[in-house]
């Protein structure tokens, strides 16, 4: 596990695996070099969103996570830290690297000042969570277009 | 209910309720005037934000929702609505506020081209997002700081 290091995403990770890291979460197309690029120019530009990238020696990403601020009218209007998007290669899933991600992504957050880091996960992957400091809330509703 | 209007918050609702219907809610001290109108301000300038009030006709806030944009890297760089603090008025529940809050709020969601729009909620309120036209899917973990 020496030589993985993690860091926030390059506009460069798009040609490193990034999408297919995220394929194995869900339908990720690869999105186009300048879009990508813009996207990831825009959440280090305003804070919106901090990506972090697992990525071996060579530079493939064979990890990623993320989490996005948002800034409320509650808690005197305070903010709420949303982990999002958490995918750890297949191959690597012994190595912690899972729980690295979201420690930092964790970090992250206190760091922006959030009263809060929520995330939404199935419920088979609640005791990895518990594991890493969550407790179970609500439940998730979701409305497909 | 015909003198109930929905309409996008201002800053002015700061003196018209806002703060008090939030506190049915949760924690939510009024958040200081020039503060409130630059939040207000922000969400309206970046879009990252629409956070709605539902008023009466001498213009009190009654209720009020908001839904997030969250701009991801799967989906090819899909949008994700996320609703949050949706909260009525406990002497106008009987009206159907509710209902008509998150209708509008699914609305913009839609129209910004959301592929899905998600929220959390209590065990409890499941039934009431169902009728909304949301399908349980996970559960909501979280860590406080």
């Amino acid at each position: 596990m020496a030589e993985i290091r993690i860091r926030a995403v390059e506009a460069e990770d798009g040609d490193n695996g990034f999408f297919k890291i995220l394929s194995q979460l869900t339908h990720a197309p690869v999105v186009p070099r300048a879009k990508f690029a813009e996207l990831v120019r825009k959440e280090r530009a305003d804070g919106s969103r901090t990506t972090i990238v697992a990525v071996t020696a060579e530079g493939s990403v064979v990890a990623t996570g993320a989490v996005m601020m948002e800034h409320k009218y509650i808690r005197g209007g305070g903010i709420c830290g949303h982990i999002e998007d958490i995918v750890v290669d297949s191959e690597f899933r012994k190595a912690q690297l899972g729980k690295k991600i979201i420690s930092k992504l964790v970090e992250i957050s206190r760091e922006k000042g959030c009263y809060k880091v929520i995330l939404d996960c199935a419920e088979d992957n609640a005791p990895f969570y518990e594991k890493c400091g969550f407790e179970k809330k609500e439940c998730q509703m979701a409305l497909y277009f």
